[in-house]
């Protein structure tokens, strides 16, 4: 499967705080990000996206 | 391989307009986006995400 992590950084987070895993859709809503998981879960996060690494199978966000 | 196939969605091309095959890295560069392909090749456009699918391996952008 193609899921992908997503890590929240922070300036005392360098690597990134794990916040959903296996996230399988993500898209902007209005100011947000909604990040969708495998297992029916959702988040909306104030966050902008910052890297996607499909080969690390890894989401970077950064708080805005 | 989890690489991801990239769209451009416009007025006239609802279902998008394949601009790149096989990405598999992605981020913000500035105010444009840098696609990555398995390939080697590189891409700069002015877009914004519009919505990222990882099971159906498609990453679609709206122009700016």
């Amino acid at each position: 499967m193609c899921e992908a992590n997503a890590y929240l950084l922070a300036a005392d987070h360098e690597a990134g705080q794990l916040i959903m895993e296996n996230v399988f859709r993500m898209q902007p809503e209005g100011d947000k990000l909604l990040l969708e998981n495998i297992f029916g879960e959702q988040k909306l996060i104030t966050a902008d996206i910052a890297r996607i690494s499909l080969v690390e199978h890894r989401i970077y966000l950064h708080p805005r």
